[in-house]
This record gives structure tokens, C-alpha cells and sequence, in this order.
């Protein structure tokens, strides 16, 4: 139990669950209980789903999503890097297409002194997940054991692993009954599973990349800004500086999708390069981790600090100590045709002259998973070499017949379903779009529902 | 699975799960399907609740209580009666405390030549059950097996028996896991639960008496009234001929409270005497019975033929005949003074002189409880002697040191608890109240929200 201060028989299960029912904020010590009593299995499971569905329905404030999250970080093994010499810094983003800016962010971050201790996850569903890309450096090893990741981090200043047995139990029970019990979309449970886990690794600072859209998980841009400043408020309850920046995710970012492919277009980016949209993201997101992490005076001053730890060649050649420490093979790095590929093209061709109205993002990332790429179950094992590489964007013209994606595979009967999504991701319009979607569409720094408004 | 026209692999769970969340409208087979899966256990315990909270909190329209009803009837054996030569009339009461009108209600109606078969529950908490007072009878069985309960319905007009495990089982199933994740409190959810044991038993007709006050578990007459048009048009639905008397529970009903003083009183109604409240409700949910089944063109009518059947012993002999044909020793019919009783005696007298301005009725029935004459656990044995009489009621002037009311018990030691509560169930004021509460607020015949208002 870990209600230090009140003795677990001093509640009824259905009494809490009565509680929330009707609309009552549940107390810290209650909260405690019913998440101990969630994970020891003392609690059974139907009565932790019906209060999960009280949740949903109910809602929950800060201060109980506070300590949610709190009884969840404190379900397991929270990391303590207090005796690293300078401030923890570190990135989460709710998940995207083509979203690959943590190998861009953490060794950036970290060749400016700051440590980025990132522990990630894997993808699932359309969107990808990091440990997923780094596993396409051959030799990676994204499963360091925790000391093994101090030593990392104590020699380069980032280290990027997985999710351990021992962090966040709590979360890994709840998010199972979550996800067969429809109690996946409550911004409260969100927002604690997501910070439970983040916060076990020991960081000061978190900058949160919140993306709505069709390809993210949040389609609304108002679901987006309450989860963001929902987790905000929360970061800063327990004592961390927090923003959130969110992003638009109606296309995929950049112009690749594909764990391989990803890598190659971070390495373009750390020579300077890469598409316009996913460098941008990746200047404005350093900015704030260098800036939260007391690494420069403003956010203005962060970004400019980021672009020149780019032009200095200082973020790649610590993405290259990186991955070395980690066991892989770096002359991936320093040649990314050495990198998992598949030769086979099959081109997506536009039916008609026109301008490429919208996109259906989540359709892109689905389509990748089809190849192979991605998994559409927990256990299922990912093509590395696999993807597809987006040539045509919202906005931008394009000839009858000509390649609006390409996919990358090993043969064409491989590749047939995913070419039916892209190609009906992809509507053309005779005029140009009016608005081009915004990249960053706002910061949210101090939680206006915590400070009263900024 | 009772979906005839849908394979079972039709639906997932988590989608009917998380349409009822969103506040949509399941389809009859989508609640079948639900049904049968909480009942074989195919379905999860844990997404059976998390889709109860949904209901609680999202409501289900008539048509969804109708399917849910009927889905849990046809969980278990219906009855059959149909080659019975007569309409099939019974009453059902939300519970009460001194609520004992059935006793009088099945013979009466059946000695007008209706058939009344009654399947009844027993007490649990506050309010008695018909079960435990008919057993305040020596030798009254009340477990009769279903061939048995129709040759004792054919021979005499009705019989009083308790639901078989073969009865509704998706109710047991059900029930057990809503008395455990606050998911009682759901209109649909009571409606279905009540009419689908009632309709198993096969009747034509059914007058409901629903309580509301301080001794029912509806306190709000609103929520009352709602419950009763559901269960109307639920009934009406299933094509039952029904009818639900709103009734005043503010305080016990008749004088008697526990099991064998309550079959006396019932005697006494059948004498023709009784408390005048207790005559008065029977006369006219006997007045409805018998104009459902058509035995009487009128309720007026009806009630004459009620008054007439008390007048004239035919209820009482009809009393006496079913008692014998279920092994009960009618001796105890014949002098009441043979029931089983406690001799000892405790007063609780008024602290000074006034009027009952209120009773906590609730109070009332619990002193029972902790005499011994009702249940805290299902499993609780019940003393038939003990109980409590009434002498004041709302509205009674009283003297100071006069008795309030009479503990029948074994002992002073024994009645002490129930004293304490019987004490502080009392108001005296100075001046009368305003209001005696009225025993019948209002019949609700068809349905206002089916038929759209009467």
C-alpha cells in the first residue's frame, strides 16, 4: 500500500466508485488505494473498470490527475540521476506519422551539456515509435539494463531505451482493462499514464509535443489543448518545467515513414538538411528543451543555439557516440546507404493535374504498418527496410501521372494494399488549398487552468 | 446466444462498450448479445461493468429497457400458464417497511376467480419480504418446485413461492456485480432486473405499487415516477396490461413491523379490520388487479368487488385454503394467537407531549433487522416472532411518557440497539404538522412516455 497515512480498510471500493459516479473528487489517499489495490490484484478487476468508466464519463481535476499520476510514477521503479552534474531534459511526443525528432532532439540537446535520459516506446497502431527506428541501426540494443543506461548517459549526455518491467506496473494493468473496456479516451488516465512513465526516468524538464489532426490520436485541436495543458498542470504539480507545443499532424512529418528511412532523413537533418517542416520542428522543440533545461537565456536564444550545434556538426557526431555506446554499427551513420533497405519501387502516381487538397494522414501510417513496417498487435515483429517516401504534400502541384509517394518493399505483391491506402489518402483539388496546415500552432507554458491564464 | 438473427462475432465488446459511453442507443441484438455473454461468462466480468457505469451514466431509451428486459427473461425458464382458464394477475412492490399487502392481495383476487402466481424475494436491509412472513406460518413451504406451484394455482387461484436458481439467471449474474461497483442506481438497470423475474412467472397483468419516501429506496417522489413509467411501458411493451400506484412510505405501513405480527395484521385486514392504511392500500391495488384481469369493468367497480370479498370471509377462506394446500398449519390462521411470538415487552414512550411530526422510516425497518427479524447478508437466518408495533403515527397527538411504539422481543438486552434507533426515528413537535403524508400519490396507466401523455 502506498497510503501511508490511512489504513486500507478505511475504504469501500464501492464506495469510491459511488463517489466518482456522482461527480465527487476522490482524495489523494483514495486515489492511492484504489491504484495499489489496482496493481496487487487486491482489487478486482471489475471494479476497477467500472470506476475506470466513471472516470471517463466524470472527468477528474488536476489535483486528482496529479495524484493518479503520482500513485501510478510511485507503482515502480523511479530512476534518480540527481548526482548527474546538470539538468535532465527530455521530449514525448502523443505519437504521429513520420514523427522522428527524438533522434534529431537528444543528442542535439545533450552536445549542449544538458543529459537526455529518454526511455520510449515501441510504435503501435498507424503511428511509429523511436525504439522501433533506432532498431534499424543494425547492433542497436534498446534494451540496456538501468545501469548500463547511467553509464551511457554519464559518458554522452543521452541514452534512449525502453520501457522496463519495473516502471509503472500500475500503468501496465490499467492500460490493459483500458484497452478492452472503451476507458482509453479520458484526458485524466492520458495524461497519467503517459507522465507516470515519463516521469520514472528522472528528469527535471519535459517538453511535450501534443499533435493533432487526422494522423495523430488527438483528431481535434481542442482535445489536443486540454490534454496539453492538462499534462502541463500536472508536470508542474510535481515540480518539473513543463510546456507543450502542439503540432499539426494532417500530413505525415517530413517525407519519409519507415523506421530505416526515418533514420536516413535525421542523419540528412544533422548534416543541415532534410525537409523544411521536420528541421523546423526539430529547432523549435530544442529550443525549449535547452531553454527549460537552463542551457540558454530564452526560447529565441535556444533556437539559435540549436541551429548552430546543427551547422557545427556537434549533433550528429553525438548521435554517432550514441549509438556506438549502444552497440551499433556506426558506419550506418556515417554511410546511411549502409542502413536496412528494400530495392523494390512501386510509385503512387497522381489520377489528375491539380494541387493536393488534403491528406488522410492516419492512412499513411496504416498503409506502412501493411508493408510491414509497423504492427498492428504488440507482439508482431517489424520490417526494418520497409516505407514509403511522400513526395507530394498539402499544398503543393502536381502532374497527372505523376509520383504523389513512392513505396519501398520487396515486390509488388507486397505492396498492393498499401498502394489502395495511399492512394486514397491523397485528395487533388483543381485550386490550391486556401490553408496550408500551421506546423506549431501554440506553446502552452504554465497551465491556464492551474495559473489562472498567461 | 439469444441473438437468432446475428452471429455472436458480429460485435466486439469494447465497440457496444464504448457506443453506450458515447450515449448511443444498442440495438436488441447487441443487448442480447451482451446479455448472453454476461450470463454464459463468455463476456468478461470486467467489461460487463465497465458497460454498467455506462448505462448508469448515460440512461437507456424504453426500447433498450424493453431489450434488456427481455433479454434477461428469456436467461431462464418462463412459465408457461396459458392453459390456465383465467387472466393471470400479480402485484409487485419496490419494498417497504410493514409493507405486507400481498398476503391479503393473492387470495383476494383469486377468490374472484383470477389466477395470482406469485413469485416472490425475500427481506434484505431495511424492507421485509413476503417470503420470510408467509414462513412466520408453521409449515409453510415456499420452495415448492414449478409442477407443484401450477397444481396449487389450478386448485385454489394462487400460490406464493420464491424465484428458482432456474429464474432470470442474467439477473443473479448481474445484480451480483452491480451490489459491487455502484451501478444499483440506474433506472433501466432496476426496471429490468425487477420486471424480468416478474414476467418469468407468467402473468397477463401487473399492478406495481412503487414507494417513495423515507422508508423506500426511491426517497425522491420523481425518481419514483420515473422508475414507474419505465417499468409501465417496459410491461406494456411486452404486451402486459399494467398499471404502477405511486405510494407514500414515510413511515411503516399498518401498525406491524416483523414477520409473524405482520401475517396477524393481515388476518385482521381479512376480518375486515386492520389499520385503516394498510385496509386502504389492498382495497385499491386489489381494486386494479381485478380490473386489469377483467374481472371488474371499472377500478371503481373493482373496488366494490374487493370490499365485497372481504365482507363476505371469501378472502380469508381463500387465505386459509392456499396456507393448507402449501403445508402451513391453519390453525395459526384461525387463532393468530398460535404464530409464533415474543413475550417480552419494551415500550419506547414520547419525551413530552405532542404531535409525530416525522418518522425516519428507514429506522423502523433496521430495528427489525437487529432484533433478529430481518437480513443484513443474504445468508442471515430470520426470527419470525420478533418485530415492532406501531402506535403513533404522523400527525398523532401523543402525551409525554406515552408509548411511540412496542419492541416485540426476548429480552431487554436484545431490544436495546433497536430501541436506540425506534427513539431517534421520531420527531415530536409542538403543533401538528402541515401535511400527513397522502398514502396514494398517483396511478400511472399507460406510459406517458410511450404513448405520449394519457
Amino acid at each position: 500500500m502506498s497510503a501511508p497515512d490511512s489504513p486500507t480498510s478505511a475504504f469501500r471500493v464501492v464506495d469510491l466508485i459511488r463517489k466518482k459516479r456522482d461527480g465527487g473528487t476522490l482524495s489523494r489517499a483514495e486515489i492511492d488505494f484504489l491504484v495499489a489495490g489496482a496493481t496487487s490484484g487486491a482489487i478486482p478487476d471489475y471494479q476497477i473498470t467500472a470506476w475506470l468508466m466513471a472516470v471517463v464519463l466524470r472527468g477528474m481535476n488536476g489535483e486528482e490527475t496529479a495524484a493518479l499520476t503520482n500513485a501510478m510514477l510511485h507503482s515502480g521503479e523511479v530512476l534518480n540521476l540527481s548526482a548527474l552534474p546538470a539538468q535532465k531534459v527530455d521530449k514525448h511526443s502523443t505519437g504521429g506519422v513520420g514523427d522522428k525528432t527524438s533522434l534529431v532532439l537528444a543528442p542535439l540537446v545533450a552536445a549542449n551539456g544538458l543529459y537526455v535520459p529518454m526511455i520510449s516506446g515501441r510504435g503501435l497502431g498507424h503511428t511509429g515509435g523511436t525504439l522501433d527506428k533506432l532498431e534499424a541501426i543494425p547492433g542497436f540494443r534498446v534494451g540496456l539494463p538501468v545501469p548500463e543506461f547511467r553509464r551511457v548517459l554519464e559518458t554522452c549526455g543521452c541514452s534512449m531505451i525502453g520501457q522496463t518491467e519495473k516502471i509503472a506496473p500500475a500503468d501496465r494493468k490499467l492500460y490493459a482493462l483500458r484497452d478492452v473496456t472503451g476507458t482509453v479516451e479520458s484526458p485524466s488516465l492520458i495524461c497519467a499514464s503517459i507522465m507516470s512513465k515519463k516521469l520514472a526516468e528522472g528528469t527535471d524538464a519535459l517538453v511535450l509535443d501534443v499533435k493533432t489532426g487526422s494522423g495523430a490520436f488527438m483528431k481535434k485541436e481542442s482535445d489536443a489543448v486540454f490534454l496539453a495543458e492538462l499534462m502541463v498542470e500536472t508536470g508542474e504539480r510535481m515540480g518539473k518545467a513543463m510546456v507543450a507545443l502542439i503540432t499539426n499532424m494532417d500530413q505525415p512529418l517530413g517525407r519519409m515513414v519507415g523506421n530505416a528511412l526515418e533514420v536516413a532523413e535525421c542523419i540528412e537533418v544533422m548534416h543541415g538538411g532534410g525537409p523544411r517542416d521536420l528541421r523546423e520542428l526539430c529547432l523549435e522543440l530544442a529550443a525549449w528543451m535547452l531553454h527549460l533545461g537552463g542551457a540558454s537565456a530564452s526560447v529565441a536564444e535556444g533556437r539559435t543555439l540549436a541551429e548552430q550545434t546543427i551547422a557545427s556538426g556537434a549533433a550528429l557526431k553525438k548521435f554517432r557516440q550514441m549509438v556506438e555506446l549502444h552497440g551499433g554499427d556506426v558506419r550506418t551513420i556515417d554511410d546511411p546507404g549502409r542502413l536496412p533497405s528494400a530495392e523494390h519501387r512501386v510509385h503512387v502516381t497522381s489520377p489528375r493535374a491539380g494541387f493536393v487538397s488534403s491528406i488522410i494522414c492516419e492512412q499513411i501510417g496504416t498503409a506502412c504498418v501493411v508493408l510491414g513496417g509497423g504492427r498492428e498487435k504488440k507482439e508482431d515483429s517489424v520490417d526494418p527496410a520497409v516505407g514509403i517516401a511522400v513526395h507530394k504534400k498539402i499544398g503543393d502541384s502536381v502532374a497527372a501521372g505523376e509520383p504523389l509517394c513512392t513505396v519501398h518493399c520487396h515486390s509488388d505483391a507486397q505492396a498492393a494494399r498499401a498502394v489502395q491506402l495511399l492512394k486514397a489518402s491523397y485528395a487533388i483539388s483543381d485550386t490550391a488549398p486556401v490553408h496550408r496546415p500551421a506546423l506549431i500552432h501554440r506553446a502552452i507554458h504554465h497551465s491556464p487552468r492551474a495559473r489562472g491564464g498567461q
